[in-house]
């Protein structure tokens, strides 16, 4: 009963392909990506395409992501709490900072994206819903990794890669980091994923005071620094932002 | 080699029954439901969760959906050239009818969202990626039945419920309104599938001139209608847009 089920972890290593690098691949390039025996690999694709989480490309014969994934990634979406109570909140945050506003959770080794208000203005912007960020150089991810250990584990595993100029790649200086957001009860990202770009987060607490998330804004330096260090106003209204999801997920005020 | 793996299909019932109706199911509940032993599909569950697909919650133990699907779900959007050539016309359809805008596909029984621009005012929206809209009652579904067999088939499976009091029902009345979109070339939905609200919608065809999708506007009937039938500068813009993302798509412009 302990068992783990061999063509489930095989039917999740494909999605997994595909849903990285090539994402559109033939019968053979999936079989020997994942070492499976042609058969094996199409009784996987068939079973896959039946039940819509892989398409086949009429033109090339190439199986690519099926729609059925988008349709469960939404219900995911709608089951998931700590979305629901930061909609209101994140709006609002976003409003009043003029900044995009993202709501993230650890997931394997980085941070997926699980909410996102576009910054309030007219220009044209790509919702991240459902993308993943790192561990290591996001205010996102790093709240994460100072609060919760297995995400520190996580960040670790996964490597502390150099993104820009700016990323911190040295273990004992990230943990110096962390250990400052404990205190001061906030993380920053300046530069260090994007150029020009910096974030502001703070960490969402649930009735056992345990991080469930993390809060955010991302936006340029020009507009978030005020010298080296993000705007005392902005990181108030981030940190507003996290109490207030934390408070309706039912962790105590003091 | 033509078979189809059972715990992968069993795999598949379980993610699709999370996805409906409760969505935190316990063990017994979710053996139950799918018709298997406990011990079954504990294996299952063990293996899903280990994938990320399933969550379970750490108080009540119950399952939910996993992260894993969000993630999979935003590379589907990744992937979907439909969606990449419709980012920019859509922006603008959004923009110059001052409507939400959608792109839908046939999935299973319904129209499945994979793009949505919201209303280019300041009120709050929530973002309808990945939700499915029945075929018989909304604009885009009647464009994929009307031009699309295999959708026409779907939505008749799916049988033609009341959703308003102005829900198409009848059969022969449906497939006569079919007629007269392929003739026209769009589709209109007037309180059929919400009290109040309109929507217009327009195929768009790939390169083999193959419907693959339609894209539409979405809004109040007291802005979408001039008497009782959509004004036509709207369905001017909405047609505009399905044509440029047709073109994109390498339909000829003939």
């Amino acid at each position: 009963m302990a068992r783990t089920i061999q063509s489930l972890e095989r039917a999740a290593a494909v999605l997994r392909l595909l849903a990285g690098g090539e994402r559109r691949l033939g019968l053979s390039d999936i079989a020997s990506s994942i070492g499976l025996a042609k058969g094996t690999a199409h009784g996987l694709l068939r079973t896959l395409q039946q039940e819509g989480f892989v398409e086949q490309d009429a033109g090339s014969g190439k199986y690519q992501l099926g729609a059925e994934l988008l349709r469960l990634g939404n219900s995911y979406l709608d089951v998931h709490e700590l979305r629901a109570r930061a909609l209101v909140w994140t709006d609002d945050l976003a409003r009043s900072s003029g900044e995009s506003a993202y709501v993230g959770v650890l997931h394997q080794r980085g941070v997926l994206i699980v909410h996102h208000v576009f910054r309030p203005d007219d220009s044209r912007q790509v919702l991240e819903v459902g993308a993943m960020q790192p561990l290591h150089s996001t205010a996102l991810g790093k709240v994460l990794a100072a609060f919760d250990p297995v995400a520190h584990n996580e960040a670790m595993e996964a490597g502390l890669g150099a993104i820009t100029d700016a990323t911190v790649v040295d273990p004992a200086a990230f943990d110096r980091g962390l250990a400052e957001v404990r205190t001061r009860g906030w993380a920053a990202d300046v530069g260090e994923t994007w150029d020009g770009v910096a974030s502001v987060a703070a960490p969402i607490l649930d009735r056992r005071r345990m991080p469930v998330g993390a809060v955010g804004i991302t936006g340029a330096v020009e507009r978030m620094l005020e010298g080296s260090a993000p705007r005392p106003r902005l990181v108030a209204a981030v940190r507003d932002c996290a109490r207030s999801v934390s408070r309706d997920l039912g962790s105590g005020r003091f």
